[in-house]
C-alpha cells in the first residue's frame, strides 16, 4: 500500500457523518484509487456514504475534476472558431447526435465528438454508425482534428486513456447499489465532456420510463448540477430536459435508426426526433453565440431545407470510410433484416407506450448488449410509428418488427400489444422539450 | 461468481434506501460473502447503508445468526448445570476475567470462555494470562470441556473456525469506516458468545473515553440490544453498563495485570476492580439463579474471604500449565521489567484521568499491539494509583511506569502530567456501574 491506507477509513467517515469533504481530499480519494493506494471496498463505502449523504456543488466540481485529471484530455484549441459537444443521457430511439451535428457542421460549428457503445435498452451512437457498410470510428487525435478543420465534424469511440477513473467507477458503482446519485452522475457527465475538449457544452437530460432518471425533478436538478459544473470549469454549458416515456424516433435499433435519421435530415420523417433536433441545433447556436435566439429557428430550418445539412452528413460518411449512398438510399444500403413484420392494431388511440421495454424488446431482438461483450445485430430493432395520443387505423401500422428469424419476429409482435396500449377516445400528446437550463435568451419553440 | 451476482446490488439498493432486509436476506449475502459470491466492495457498499440507515432489532438478530452459522460452535450441553460467558467490551486495565471466573466457579458455576489478544490501547486475556510462566492457552475442545468439568473454568484462545465470518467482516469495517453500527457491533459481540454455548451471558459493556462506546447513550443502546439478541436466542442475557473514563484496575500491561488481578483475589487490592468484579460475579449469581439478588453480595464476600476464589485460580493455573506459586507472590513469579520509576506529582485533588491515552502510553511502552503481528513485552506497562476525587500526597506514587530501558521510563514519566491533571479542592468520585440491563432483581450495590 504506497500511500493513503491510514487516512482512508477517516475520510470515508467523514462522509458517512455528512460532512463535506474539500477538492484535495477527493482528489487524492480518486488518485488513490487509481494507483491502488484506496481500495475497491473502501471507494464502494465511500460512494455509498455519498449516495445516502448527498455531495454538495463544490464536491461535484472536485470529483469532476479529479476524475479528468485521471486521464488524457483532448486538446481543441488549435481549432479556429467555437467547438461543440452535444451530450444525450440516453434514451431509446435517441438518434439526435447523426441529425444535429451536421446541421451544426453546416452552420460553421465544429463537433469532436467521442462516444460509446450501447448498453442494456439504449443505444450508442458508435453501433449505429457501424451499420454503415465501411464507417470506421477508430480515429487518432490527430485524424479527428484534421478532419473537423476539414469538414466541421467527427465521431470516435472514446479511448480508455480518456478519464479512466469514470469507467473503473462506473463498472463499481453498477454491482454496488451506488448509481443513482445526482452528483456522482454529473461528475461522470462532466468530466468526459470537460476532458473532451470542447468550448461550448449542450446537454439533452432525459427523462421519463425510459430514461436512467425516470423522474422530471431529478432531470432537471441533474441539468442544473451539469451546467453548474461545465459554467465552473469554464465550458459554456446548457441542458434541455426531454421527454423520454416514449420512444423518441420512429427507429430502434442501429441500422434503423441510422435511416431514420437521415430521412429526418432528407425532410422525409416528421415527428418527435426532427422537433427535437430542431430545438438542439437551435439552441447549440444560440449558446456558441453563431445565431440571435430569435433567428436561430429559422437557420436551423433553413440548413435542413436547404440540403446543407445532408450534404455535411454525406461528407462526414465518406471521411470515415462509409458509403455516401447511405445519404440518398438508406434503407437499401445499410444491412436490412430478413424478416420484417407489421403490426396493424387500430382502430383507435394510443394511450400509453412502455418505453423501456419497447428498447428491452429491440435488444432481446439482437440490437443491444446484455454485457460489455456482447455483439449487436445491426439491422435488427423496431419502428415504433405512433405515439400517445394519436389516431391509428387498421390501415396503417403502429411499428414493425426487423427480426433475424421467423420466430424472433412472432415472438416480438405477441409482446407489442403488452407494449403499446391502443384505446378510445382523446389523449393529450405528451409535450417534449420539458425545460431549458442555461439558454435563458431561447425562446420556446414548441 | 457462483451465486447471487445480479441479485446483490437489488438488496444493497434496498437498505440504501432505507428498507428492511428479510433474514434470508441478510443470511444469503452473508454466506454469498464467505463463499467469493458478494465481492468485498459490495459488501462495504451493504454496511455502509446498514451504518447509516440503520439496522432493526430483527436484522441484528439475523445478522448474529448469519455470523453464528458462519463457522462451528462449541457444544457445551454435555455439562451438567448452568454455563456461563461473561464478556467485556473493553477498555484499560480492564482485568475482570481474571477475578470473576474463579468467584463463579467457586460458587459451582462453569465457565468455558474463549478469549483474544490486545489490540490498540486495549488488553487482551490471554497476553495476561501468557505472562504467567507456563501457562498456556491452545486448548483442544475436548480438554477444555474437561478442564470445566473437572474445576469449573477454562480459558482459552478462540480457534479460526469460530465465527470466521465476524473476523472478515470486523477487517473490512476497520477500513472502510463501518464499524461505529449498533447493530453490527451487538451482532460481532452476541455472536461469538451464541457460538461459544454457554447458557447463560453476563455482558459488561463499557463507556467513556477509554472504551470503544465513548457516550453513555450509545453503551446503554448497545448493551439492550446484546440483551435482546442473546434473549431471542434462548440465552439468558444481562449487562451492567460501566464507566471506563479512568483506567478500572490499578495494573495497565500484562503481567501487571495479573498481579493486580491475584492482589483483588486475596483482598489486598481494594478500588474499582475489585468493586466492579464483585458486581459482575454477584450479577452472575443472580441470572444463573445461584443465589436470590439480595444474598449475592454475601455470598461473592464469602468466595473471596475465605479464600476459596482464589484456591480456584490456582487450581485454573495448575491445570493450564502455569506457575501456581502466581498466586501467592504474584510479583516474584511474574515477569518484572528492569526499570521501575514512580511518579509523585502531589499535593492535590486528581481532577482528571485521560484514560485512553494512558492506555496508549502503555501499549507503546510495548504492553500492547499497533497491528495484529506485533509482540507484546509481558513485563511493561503502567500502575495507576489514583483516582478521579482522590487526594494525593507527595509521600505517595501515583503512577508507577515498568519500563524496559531507562529513555522509555523516562519518557513515559514525562508523559504522565498530561494525562493526569493534579489540582486543588474537592471533585466527586465518578460512579463506576451506571446502568443494569436484563438484571431488575439485583439490587444496586454501589
Amino acid at each position: 500500500m504506497p500511500d493513503l491506507p491510514l487516512e482512508t477509513p477517516v475520510l470515508i467517515g467523514r462522509k458517512r457523518d455528512g460532512e463535506e469533504l474539500s477538492g484535495d481530499d477527493l482528489r487524492r480519494l480518486v488518485e488513490g484509487y487509481m494507483s491502488g493506494a484506496v481500495a475497491e471496498e473502501q471507494m464502494s463505502a465511500l460512494l455509498m456514504a455519498g449516495v445516502i449523504r448527498g455531495f454538495s456543488d463544490a464536491e461535484a466540481v472536485a470529483l469532476t475534476d479529479a476524475l479528468v485529471a485521471s486521464g488524457d484530455t483532448v486538446d481543441l484549441s488549435r481549432l479556429r472558431g467555437p467547438t461543440v459537444d452535444k451530450h444525450s443521457t440516453g434514451g431509446v430511439g435517441d438518434t439526435t447526435t447523426l441529425v444535429v451535428a451536421p446541421i451544426l457542421a453546416a452552420a460553421g460549428l465544429q463537433l469532436a465528438k467521442l462516444s460509446g457503445r450501447g448498453l442494456g435498452h439504449t443505444g450508442g451512437t458508435l453501433d449505429k454508425l457501424e451499420s454503415i457498410p465501411g464507417f470506421r470510428v477508430a480515429l487518432t487525435p490527430d485524424e479527428m482534428r484534421a478532419q473537423v478543420e476539414r469538414i466541421g465534424l467527427a465521431v470516435a469511440a472514446a479511448t480508455a486513456e480518456l478519464v479512466p477513473a469514470d469507467k473503473r467507477l462506473y463498472a463499481l458503482r453498477d454491482v454496488t447499489g451506488t448509481v443513482p446519485s445526482r452528483a456522482l452522475i454529473a461528475a461522470s457527465v462532466m468530466s468526459k465532456k470537460i476532458a473532451g475538449g470542447a468550448s461550448h457544452v449542450l446537454l439533452d437530460v432525459k427523462t421519463g420510463d425510459g430514461a436512467f432518471m425516470a423522474r422530471r425533478e431529478d432531470a432537471s436538478a441533474l441539468a442544473e448540477l451539469c451546467v453548474r459544473i461545465g459554467t465552473a470549469r469554464g465550458r459554456r454549458t446548457a441542458a434541455l430536459v426531454t421527454d423520454m416515456s416514449q420512444p423518441l424516433g420512429d427507429g430502434i435499433g442501429n441500422a434503423i435508426e441510422v435511416a431514420v435519421a437521415v430521412e429526418v435530415l432528407r425532410g422525409e420523417r416528421p415527428g418527435r426526433l426532427d422537433e427535437l433536433c430542431r430545438e438542439l441545433a437551435a439552441a447549440a447556436l444560440v449558446l456558441t453565440g453563431t445565431a440571435a435566439a430569435v433567428d436561430a429557428p429559422a437557420f436551423v430550418d433553413e440548413l435542413l431545407g436547404s440540403g446543407r445539412a445532408l450534404e455535411r452528413f454525406r461528407r462526414f460518411v465518406v471521411a470515415q470510410g462509409g458509403d455516401p449512398a447511405v445519404a440518398d438510399r438508406p434503407w437499401e444500403v445499410l444491412p436490412r433484416a430478413p424478416e420484417i413484420v407489421e403490426w396493424r392494431p387500430g382502430p383507435g388511440t394510443v394511450t400509453a407506450v412502455r418505453c423501456r421495454e419497447l428498447g428491452e424488446l429491440a435488444a432481446s431482438l439482437g440490437a443491444g448488449r446484455r454485457r460489455k461483450e456482447d455483439d449487436v445485430d445491426p439491422a435488427v430493432g423496431l419502428e415504433v410509428l405512433a405515439r400517445v395520443g394519436d389516431h391509428v387505423s387498421p390501415d396503417v401500422p403502429v411499428a414493425r418488427v426487423h427480426a433475424r428469424t421467423r420466430a424472433d419476429a412472432e415472438r416480438a409482435l405477441a409482446r407489442l400489444p403488452t407494449l403499446v396500449d391502443i384505446g378510445e377516445g382523446q389523449v393529450a400528446p405528451v409535450p417534449l422539450v420539458l425545460e431549458r437550463v442555461g439558454l435563458s435568451g431561447v425562446p420556446d419553440l414548441g
